[in-house]
């Protein structure tokens, strides 16, 4: 009680209100007019004062609370991701709402609007298909904080995110090294016009001298172990003599692998396996997986700083930034 | 707009309003009395006209959403769960937000009260102690529908969930009738007073006529592969004897499983590995591992009928009923 008394004077103090008027401000009393409350309440919250959450909401109209959008929730490394911004956001005093779009844009369009309504203060969003963001940045364009965690340079929206690109690039670039010029790739995200790896896949090849042969490129029907299996299945039945490939998700290539090992197809020897987004399981295969790796925990920390810096700018939103981050190789037994 | 049309001729033949009715109620005009709207909403709500979330929740304050708490987002069987529940849900017209626990209390029983504030319809939770239920007991008795999705038969809360003692039981009685006698446990929920696992254990050692000795119960600091790992070390350390062992994830059981194979442990045949809740890879590890398993989607269907069932009493709760689901086997190299 003490405590509150003094803190109800560092607001008189700093306002020039008296201690009562200040009390009645922060009771909401219509005695005391409109820009005098706002000023008290904006030195309460500056100030600490307990009943932050509803001095603050009265300024700010702030409810602490940040909605995620993911795509999948059996992807490991979105949700590591996801792991990843609920511990950050917690030590700074937010709460975290998931929601997931399942790969569908309509659902992504209503769970922003879900959202909305239920008056989160900023959005991080894992976009499913990054070509179709016009929904995204009109909800910037009404001064709303949202930030991408995937996205390219003329996304028109912040984003903090992999360079999936350059990682798709850097992974290949190992295998050519490696001798291997028959490389596939099992990706299934260019069905959503989502072209990053395929891209880092092709310009690597260039790079080397190497047309893109269109049978060497397999998209299964989903990111998932079962998927992989599949398409390890088709890629050999095209006859394509690949000695090698890269899959854009670890669990793609992790089924990949145990096709090659039913079939008696030896790992690395016959077949190179490169994954992507080192979660954990890649490392605790039958044969390890070399992997393109990436530091979830600093990705996340930033996109957080982002999505609070423009929550903090008030609708005054600055330019649009785009933060990549290059991610590096983890090489193991799948490749070696 | 010849099918809208049509719908609101539909809606006045239902409740026998001419269509100008209809309209004006649909519109929430104040021409129409209350009464009337509401017939004429709920009749709307019924055969799916479109502006149906407006109209239903004039009638039943209803937002067609559900908050699902999680314990841990980085646990498979938990995000499959939770795609699970999202799918089924989906196709019913509810979206679902998430929220995650980090099985810590405090922010449990704080996400529950932030769901309640974003004015969900209804929860499920997985509770992170299950011996600490009062606040979530609380929520029922303010009528508010919540079913568990962990939960024991004196929970005195609605809970759909898989039998964990059975599971437990059935897997380590699989174990001794393998000829095993020194039996592990690596389980780290009892840290957090969840004994169903450990139960399931001592009753299956009991019925064998064994005594459970303390030192082949390892509780590691999480339920990841870098636990298990950790575990297993410990459990060597410990100088046990042990030829077997149940894990209580199968992410503990694969970081026993990596430390086995660095060790030059052969896996069955100097030590079976039994895991829990048969996730994706499980069966891709490198001994394919045995595992408890279960239906997680008709698990999640059961769930979420009961949560509606919940909702559509409309603050008329029937008295709480627990439905465990007794999980199956599936044995794998691991113990074989």
């Amino acid at each position: 009680m003490a405590g509150s008394a003094s803190r109800l004077k560092d607001i008189a103090k700093q306002t020039g209100f008296s201690v009562n008027t200040v009390s009645l401000a922060l009771r909401n009393s219509p005695r005391i007019p409109d820009e005098t409350r706002r000023q008290i309440a904006e030195a309460a919250a500056k100030l600490n004062y307990l009943p932050n959450q509803v001095a603050k909401s009265l300024v700010m109209k702030e409810t602490r609370s940040i909605g995620l959008i993911l795509t999948d929730l059996t992807n490991p490394v979105l949700t590591a991701m996801a792991q990843a911004v609920e511990l950050e956001l917690t030590k700074r005093g937010y709460t975290t709402l998931f929601a997931t779009s399942n790969n569908k844009l309509d659902l992504e369009r209503s769970l922003i609007e879900t959202f909305r309504a239920r008056r989160v203060d900023g959005m991080l969003i894992f976009p499913c298909q990054h070509g179709e963001l016009e929904h995204i940045r009109n909800l910037r364009a009404r001064n709303f904080p949202v930030v991408l965690l995937v996205g390219d340079a003329d996304a028109g929206v912040d984003a903090v995110c992999m360079d999936e690109r350059a990682g798709a690039h850097k992974a290949v670039a190992h295998l050519l090294d490696n001798g291997h010029q028959r490389i596939a790739l099992l990706d299934s995200a260019s069905d959503k016009g989502n072209y990053e790896k395929r891209e880092g896949y092709t310009s690597a090849m260039a790079a080397a001298g190497l047309n893109v042969d269109p049978t060497l490129i397999i998209t299964p029907d989903g990111s998932d172990v079962a998927s992989g299996y599949l398409a390890m299945e088709t890629l050999l039945q095209n006859d394509t003599g690949a000695t090698a490939l890269l899959a854009a998700t670890d669990s793609l290539a992790l089924g990949a692998l145990r096709y090659c090992i039913k079939s008696g197809i030896k790992v690395p020897d016959d077949m190179a396996i490169f994954g992507f987004d080192n979660i954990e399981f890649a490392e605790h295969a039958v044969i390890s997986l070399s992997s393109v790796d990436y530091d979830i925990e600093s990705i996340s920390k930033m996109a957080i700083e982002r999505v609070i810096s423009l929550i903090n700018s008030k609708g005054l939103l600055p330019p649009p930034r785009i933060t990549q981050v290059e991610p590096d190789l983890m090489i193991r037994e799948s490749t070696l």
